[in-house]
């Protein structure tokens, strides 16, 4: 990780323990650059260690969210290749293979493994126009809150390129396989509440009210709970919503029991019992050690 | 299975072939005990292989559902760690090995697996506060009919621990992940109608209501309609929902539509040409040969 | 693939590039026949291979869509058995070799197979009943549009047999587990707007405004769009709403924007800075070499 400093960000965490993340080029209407990826990925990296930030709140400065990938920098504008590119008949002979991968992983993919790394809650509060990668970065988000005057749209359609960002794993899960094929193919920008209507946007608020209620549902994820047992329940969620058979989430949520009922378990049961308020005492940072309980997940961003 | 005598729960199959499992600990608000996870998952496996019963309803005595794990009970409240606990260091090296989780298999889980492995439809009458285990066991049911006065709450995060029963597989296939995560996290107790607009409760009736309509649902469900026709649809559209591949569900589908038409199917298509009601003979205790398909069904509860 | 002339369908391309397949037995309801399967794949193959059409329409002539499987022809009811039947023996103890299943592979999931490989979106116009084969196979299909005169029954169940065409793959990932499970157990046949609110039907149109609508989607999916980038979505977007971690997602989804960056993308950026309309000249009969990724994908229909 970096010394905390970014260029394209800023991060700050409240007393409530709420972290903020704002995309902050205002000027550019946030568009993300090969630099905003590292900065995300590495200022993720950093909220999900810092004991202090119970919750993620991501968000634009200005106007806009993010208004995608920053097509006006000088070559990689699609954030890929960085190193070296493959050969066709090197993609065609093994494409799974990570080698290969290096050089050309997509940036946003990139990032939005991370926020899947990530062990708190995140919130996208979709404050202005979302497009391409900012669209799609908020599907590894756990919620969509957005501005009545926000614009969405999966455009990359219109660039004859195909959406990223691992949305394609996240997106059917979220508003099923109809509504994610008609999102992407028409490559439309959309208002806030038709999304809503959609299921992509769980709310809509006025602009003013918009980073508040992303606040006010971040304390009602994350006060009074405990930070393993909500890092083990979100994981658990994302990872056995795609698992092949309810056995798979029965050996994990086994061990996710037996571990927190050892741990801050005691407390919450002994509080309801006493009916006073329980003081967990666990740690995002110290999470058990069976975590990750998926080899996929210590691949490096 | 037991001789059929329980103490935390009553069956009854009337003579439209409807079972229904009342848990039956009225004063503890059938609060969920170590005894009851045993003559659950005894009962379920019961239900499944009585073919004077094709379709089973689960509700509960008094004005509650399920108020959740008994937490009032003598150690072991959590219903897990029968016989021995595994160290850290044994459940981090072999995370899903079966014989580790031998001693810490979560009790909710199992009663799911059973319920998942039952060749019968499976309607949750939710008559009154199902909270906890007592929500997270309707999830896998097919269908999740509420009184008016039901509240529905997966409250483990207010204790310090986690989701179980598999509710990490089902819930999100039922509401979709955005719901599935906001459900878990702000561990609120929940009302019908709010449950059903989320997608959770398939319909709202008034008290008195929820068994007459968890009945008729259940009729339609299964009058006029082949045990093993039944039995397949089900097991087909649970695992066929996590195959990674449609051409899975293309090559049991064939299986099963090949013995269905050379047994019931023959009936029902001579029936249907001459105009005239079919008489199914298959039962649901003898299933053709290839069932189960998945191995990790044979896995015992 | 035959010389393009069918008995059972007409196949026609539009001036906008979309293909209308129209069911064309109207006097038998335009019941599914062995015959009607053959050509299904093979028209289905050929529109896909056909780089005048863009979009393929499915609907039916006269009065219904699809009335399911023609009962009323000789042996062979199912469609299923076309070499040889296994014996259960041989289906128990090797459920899913594909040399077993040769003998006895659903002709229905044979055809929705063949859609789910097509490079193209597929949309039904359901201009009237859709019954049995006739309503699975629109699963596979990208959008279902219905006549307010339509009507949809998933009725396998009174038949005693089983729904197929791999739609208990597809139905679950539309419409969630709840509302499948209730559309394949019911096996009641529902109307338009009852299957709409359900989030079956994507929307209902008076019935002389139902092909132009799906002429009129079919164009904002594809027009001013690059035919390998919609391929690569339409792909990406099925096969990841079933992959068991994002990074699988994020592997596929950086080869194909890496592949389609080099080609259409790279005229699709300078069109935008350009403000121009872009000019895409990829092909879908020539796709990069890296498809199919996905091995199961080679399976001969």
């Amino acid at each position: 990780m970096t010394d905390g400093t970014y260029e394209t960000l800023r991060y700050a965490v409240d007393e409530d323990g709420i972290a903020t993340i704002t995309l902050d080029r205002p000027d550019a209407l946030n568009s993300f650059t090969v630099q905003m990826h590292h900065e995300l990925i590495d200022v993720i990296t950093r909220a999900g260690q810092d004991d202090s930030a119970r919750a993620v709140i991501v968000t634009g400065a200005g106007r806009a969210f993010c208004a995608g990938m920053d097509l006006s920098a000088e070559g990689n504008v699609f954030g890929i290749a960085e190193d070296r590119e493959p050969t066709p008949a090197e993609v065609a002979e093994r494409p799974t293979d990570p080698d290969m991968l290096d050089g050309i992983r997509d940036t946003g993919g990139k990032v939005t493994l991370a926020i899947f790394r990530c062990p708190k809650p995140v919130i996208a509060a979709i404050n202005g126009p979302a497009v391409g990668i900012g669209a799609t970065m908020t599907c590894a988000m756990d919620f969509r809150l957005a501005s009545s005057s926000a614009k969405i749209g999966f455009v990359f359609g219109r660039l004859g390129i195909v959406p990223e960002a691992a949305s394609s794993w996240f997106l059917p899960r979220i508003v099923g396989l109809q509504t994610a094929l008609e999102l992407c193919y028409t490559a439309e920008v959309r208002g806030a509440q038709e999304m809503a209507d959609l299921g992509f946007v769980r709310s809509v608020h006025e602009p003013d009210e918009l980073l508040p209620a992303a606040k006010e549902l971040a304390r009602r994820l994350v006060q009074g709970r405990s930070p393993v047992g909500v890092a083990l329940t979100r994981w658990m969620l994302y990872r056995n919503s795609a698992a092949t058979h309810p056995f798979e989430a029965h050996a994990v949520e086994s061990i996710a029991m037996q571990q927190t009922s050892m741990g801050d378990g005691k407390e919450g049961v002994a509080a309801f019992l006493d009916k006073r308020e329980a003081e967990f005492t666990s740690r995002a940072s110290e999470l058990p050690a069976f975590v990750p309980w998926d080899p996929r997940d210590q691949i490096v961003p």
